[in-house]
């Protein structure tokens, strides 16, 4: 598939996937918005089939929508690296794309917002107890089974053997969504699970030029943690992977 | 299969679809129902399960059950536009008749109920913040999401290739039920997610007509929005399928 | 197959799906179990993995645990007259058995409650609003639901044609599940959805004769609504079927 | 398979099913986790899914990742003898690696909870009326449904017949996910269900032995519970597979 093809599935599913993803974040926490103190599971299950929806849409790029995975796939030898940047680039654009449309979906409940400062959550994630080495830490070990189970689970061996669609039916990508809600719901806990730099930086990007209402700080001091973690932990799968009976 | 066959199958999976719409939001909104106050996903899930359930019964037809599907397949080439016209007029018949079945459902439900006014949203969507352009974008972009699937997941392509049925098996329409949990939970906080003309306006006209204990407006100044802003919503993802290199 | 194998298989997936279907409502009802005041949504996940669970095991015999599916199968002419009377036994057997054993999982939790009088609810259904009529009403369309997508949608029409089972993969069952899950969500709230006799039936004998600490009333006046009702929703099921243009 | 490379997957894969488990109920116990009280359905989801994402990671060992599996599997003839002494082992150190691994994702959250005396429960099960009996009993009944499932359910067999993974699609393990998910919603209640002996004696023990701030007791007076009970109930499900005419 041509470098043109990719860029143009990876921008479209991951406008998607965090169109959805930072559209259910805002549902939870516009004070206006009918899922409003929605909960936990909500917003985990919001997320999980946000990457459904995202990932069958970009079915014929295989459907990485986030570097993290790309990268695992590099260093399993599954990928490329000369299609890495065009991964990239394409993830980082779509995810902004995405968040731009969430803020357009929700334009009135931000407009009356009354807490309009504490909206960044809605874009990007942060850590609920600072400290970067250990929100590095949960960053790398949720990643880790992301991209783990991205390499070793038999549909992502389809993939890997050469195969462009994790599956190829209705469903075909319900099982990644099934790992993204449980990983929400087991290890998000700490740092509020990017385990995709492009999910994060993508939209924080947006939050910070965007003119929302009473907007507060970008946080750009975090930004690196759901960068450099998510990658940390894919390059741990990817080498494992390398070193596994498989 | 002849106009006669698609009216009945798409009545028929309509009416389900409505039936089990309408009839978790009665569940969620009446004082004496046992799902009463059960929360957003609750709602969400019941929407999504209904969309499966009445796709599933449907297959012959494709299952549309939405107007905003049966003219994304139409821009996007894959339905004779000759088609489109059974397609609308089952789909309202269908949408309105499963809203007299989930009232039936409830009546002793609805007839004791407190707040007999505040019923309207049992049967139809409203905006939280009133602003007819603002409600546009959110049912244009919440509906582009979905149409976009439809024509884009692999399992949309089976049916765009002449397949009649999104899937053979149990399991073949749970992967647009899972877009549709997905996109009430992100995306229909603004406008309660009509994403289908005929959803919200066949059980509109419903509740307008039915003898329904000390029932509101049926607010139709409003009714258009979720009518115009999903059929725009699925000219765009029509359109974009066309220029896409799929 | 023989009828004594279909007995037995019958036995056995009824009595799973009943005592976890039992056991969902003690978790949320009784005082000290983790699970209380776990909410509607919990219930319905429970009942629906339980026809999962209960399903898959009894794939032998076609897994229909319910009187209404089997009737359903027999008025559309895919099931001989002369096997209901097996399932219906067995049914209502495994039905009785599988609510001692939620009885029995929750023995502590029983003895400890503090509202022993209303545990009646853990086992058998009942309305919110009293009115035999309309509670037959919501029975009907509930049970007529199920029975429809079991007639009508792909994985059903395997089984009509001769297959033994709904499916044959690990999440051949998961279709139905889903239904189930989603008319708990939607069409339960009037009466608890019993939408199968036996499932109704079974428990309360249990509950008449149990050692249950304290128990109130079995509420005999109201156990035919749950009989006749779905049996009554599973007829006119199997007489669209015979006139649908399948 | 050799022995060496059954031990890698299965500790593989239940390191990824402990490290997810506990840290669902992380997530809902640590005051500063963004999970916090979100409840017994969210519980029961991220143990559902861990069981997803580890069981699909370790399908070349079959999977069990528990040694009421094994043994069941044993117990019906379909495993050597021989070889439940590596799953066990290897189950064993896996929950013991995953637990380690959650308390790392969680460590500033562990760090700064105000009641450290009550984390057990993250770790470990505990009856909520204690009665070593009747615990028994439930553990016996939860674990007993879910060894049927895997030896009698369609998926079960194939793997029986010697086929060494559930499934091989992205959602081959999702069955097994529904059924976990059910046993939480429904039988969950008297005792957290450990229905696996190495996901309550592993944690055990590194909540023993790690340096968790403040800590209290690891009640070893209760860790035969969960490992007598789901062994017998493993027992009594092999020994119907062999009565049942499959």
């Amino acid at each position: 598939m041509s470098s043109g093809s990719i860029f143009v599935w990876e921008v479209l599913g991951t406008a998607v996937l965090i169109l959805m993803g930072a559209g259910v974040v805002a549902n939870v926490t516009l004070k206006s918005a009918l899922g409003n103190s929605g909960g936990w599971l909500l917003i985990n299950f919001g997320w999980g089939f946000a990457v459904f929806a995202g990932a069958s849409i970009a079915a014929p790029s295989g459907a990485h929508l986030n570097p993290a995975v790309t990268l695992g796939l590099a260093v399993a030898d599954k990928l490329p690296w000369g299609q890495v940047p065009v991964y990239f680039a394409a993830q980082l654009v779509g995810a902004f794309l995405g968040a731009v449309l969430a803020w357009l979906t929700y334009k009135k409940q931000f407009d009356t917002h009354d807490d309009p400062a504490g909206t960044r959550g809605i874009f990007c994630t942060g850590p609920t107890v600072p400290s970067a080495p250990w929100n590095v830490v949960s960053e790398v070990i949720a990643t880790f089974v992301l991209v783990a189970w991205v390499l070793l689970s038999p549909a992502a061996k389809e993939m890997a053997d050469g195969v462009p669609q994790l599956g190829n039916s209705a469903l075909g990508y319900a099982g990644v969504a099934f790992v993204v809600i449980g990983l929400g719901n087991s290890l998000g806990g700490p740092t509020g699970y990017a385990i995709n730099p492009a999910r994060d930086l993508g939209p924080r990007i947006a939050y910070a030029v965007l003119p929302i209402r009473g907007k507060g700080s970008a946080e750009w001091g975090y930004a690196w943690v759901p960068v450099v973690g998510p990658l940390l932990g894919a390059v741990l799968a990817g080498l494992l992977y390398l070193v596994l009976p498989v």
